[in-house]
C-alpha cells in the first residue's frame, strides 16, 4: 500500500471531522493555516473558537525527508529517510460538564522497509459521568474488538500507563485506548492493510464517540465552583502535554511547527496551591476516579 | 563554614522577605506548610494570595541523604550524601504592570568535598518598562561588581541563554542573572566565605528591586486589553517552567514536593492559537525586546 492512499484517507478524515464540529457546534467554524517544514513537507493545522467548542485544534501533517539523528537515536533506528503522516485532535468545550477530548492517529515508515501505525483516543472528563465513561469504553472495546481480541484490554492498559500525571499520581482522565508501533506484528500476523484497517476505524469512530456526549451536555446547568474546576483540570492538562507528553516533547525538541504542537493547550488554566474538593464533593469524587485500572465498562460510581 | 550556617540564614532570608512582602501588599499573609522528604530533610513552603501579589511563593528547603543515582549520573557526579538547601520565589502580581519576579539562591555540598552555590533573579514584565528594565539591571549589576567585576557580564549571558523560551524563539523576560556551580575556582581565587558572601548579596538585594517596583505600578490603570495580555505572557511563563527549567525538570522527575515545585505556576493562564500583537502596540514592543543580548543599561526602547 503506497503511502499517499494513508495521508490522503487521514487528510479526508480530518475534512469531515471538522463539518462534523462544525455543525455540532452550530457557529464556530474552522480556520485552516497551511505550513511547510524546511526539511520536507507539511500540514494543515484547523482550529476552531465556537460557541461549544471553547478551543479545538484539528491537525494533519504529511512530513518527510532525512531523519535528523536525535530522533533516530531516541526511536533506537538507523538513520534514513521517513514519512510521517497524521491526524491529531484536542477539543476543549466550553461547559464544564463536557470533557475535553483527544484523538492521534498516525502512520510512519522508512525507505528500509519499516512501517507502523499509532494513535489513541483519551477522554479527560472535569466531571467523570457514570453512564458517559461507560458508553465511551463500550464504544472504544467494540472498535477494537472488531479488528482483535486481544486490542482492546492491552491498549486500554497503554492508555492508562500513557496518560498519566506522574507527578500528581493520577490519570490525566478515564483513559481510553493508546497504541504504538503497529506493525506486521512478530510472527508476520498482520497485513499492513489490517492495520491500517484498524486505523481508520478509530479515526472514523471519532465523531460518533464525541458528539453525543457534546449534545447531551452542552447546556447543562454549570455555575462559578464547576467554572473553576474546569480551570483547574485544565492546569493539569497543561502539566501532563508540557511535562510528560512524548509528542509534544518531541515536536518542541525538534522545532517542530510550535502553534500546532501547542494547539492542545486550553484557552485559560488555573493553579491554586494546595488545592483539594471538599470531602464528598463531586470534584472529590472525580479525582478518585482518576487511578489506573479501572474497569470503566462495569465500575459503578458511588 | 558549616551547612547549618548557611541553611539558618537562608531560613532567615525567608522570613525576612515574607515579612517585607507582606507589608507591601498591605493585605496578604503567608501561609506556611512545613513538608518532610522521605530520604532526609523537608522545608517550609510559603504562599501568599494577596491584593497586589495575586500568587505568590516564598519556599525554603533543607534536604540530606544519599543522592539519587539519577540525579548524580545527570550531574556528573559520584554517588554520595548530599546536602542543598535554598530559598525560590516566584510572585505573579496582580497589576499587569507589575512585573512576575524569580529568585533562587541555593547551596550544595557532599561529604566527598565539593560543594557548590548556585541561583538568580530575572524578571519577566508583562510590559517591558525601558526605566524599570534600567534600574533592575543596575541594581544587579551593582550587587555583582561588589564581588567581582566578571561576574554581571557573565551571570546576565547566562541569564539570557537559561530563561530562553527555545521553541518560541523568544527570552522569558528581561532577564537578570544566574550563576550555577560557584565553588573554589579553577585556581582557588575563591574563598567559601567569598562565594558566601555573594549570596547574601542577591538574596539580600531581592527586596530592594522588586519592592519599588511594585510600589510604582500597583495602582497603574488597566484595562482588559492587559489582563488578557498579562495571561498570555503567563502561558509563555508556564511553558518555560514545564519545557525547560531545568530545576522544575529535577524536581518533578526526582519525586520532589510537587505542591512546592509547581507554586511558580501562574493563578490563571492562557493560550490563544496564533496570537499575535497589533503592530506598533505596547504588546508588539514588549514582544521585541524579548531577545537575548540586550544591553538593558544602556537600552533604549523606541
Amino acid at each position: 500500500m503506497k503511502k499517499e492512499i494513508i495521508s490522503t484517507w487521514l487528510r479526508e478524515l480530518q475534512e469531515d471531522i471538522c463539518q462534523q464540529l462544525e455543525a455540532a457546534d452550530g457557529k464556530g467554524k474552522f480556520v485552516e493555516d497551511a505550513w511547510e517544514r524546511p526539511g520536507g513537507g507539511g500540514g494543515y493545522s484547523r482550529v476552531i473558537e465556537g460557541q461549544h467548542i471553547e478551543k479545538g485544534g484539528v491537525n494533519f501533517s504529511a512530513i518527510h525527508g532525512m531523519m535528523p539523528k536525535k530522533i533516530s537515536d531516541k526511536l533506537g533506528l538507523e538513520q534514513a529517510t521517513f514519512f510521517a503522516t497524521g491526524v491529531s485532535i484536542v477539543l476543549h468545550p466550553q461547559n464544564p460538564m463536557v470533557p475535553i477530548i483527544h484523538m492521534n492517529v498516525r502512520y510512519f515508515e522508512m525507505d528500509n522497509g519499516i512501517w507502523w501505525f499509532g494513535g489513541g483516543i483519551d477522554l479527560t472528563p472535569h466531571y467523570v459521568n457514570e453512564k458517559d465513561a461507560q458508553t465511551f469504553h463500550r464504544k472504544l472495546k467494540k472498535v477494537c474488538d472488531n479488528h482483535h481480541p486481544e486490542y482492546y484490554p492491552k491498549f486500554k492498559e497503554w492508555a492508562d500507563n500513557y496518560f498519566y500525571v506522574r507527578h500528581r499520581k493520577e490519570t490525566r482522565g478515564i483513559g481510553g485506548i493508546f497504541f504504538d508501533r503497529l506493525d506486521k506484528g512478530k510472527e508476520n500476523e498482520f497485513t499492513k492493510a489490517q492495520r491500517f484497517d484498524f486505523l481508520k476505524a478509530v479515526g472514523k469512530s471519532f465523531c460518533d464517540i464525541y458528539i453525543p456526549m457534546l449534545e447531551d451536555h452542552k447546556n447543562d446547568a454549570f455555575g462559578e465552583q464547576e467554572k473553576n474546576w474546569q480551570y483547574l483540570r485544565r492546569g493539569r492538562y497543561v502539566e501532563f502535554n508540557l511535562v510528560w507528553d512524548k509528542g509534544t516533547k518531541f515536536g518542541l525538541d525538534t522545532d517542530g511547527r510550535t502553534e500546532s504542537i501547542l494547539m492542545s493547550l486550553p484557552p485559560m488554566a488555573r493553579w491554586q496551591y494546595m488545592h483539594q474538593p471538599t470531602p464528598g464533593s463531586r470534584e472529590a469524587k472525580t479525582l478518585a476516579c482518576l487511578v489506573k485500572e479501572k474497569d470503566w465498562i462495569t465500575h459503578t460510581i458511588s
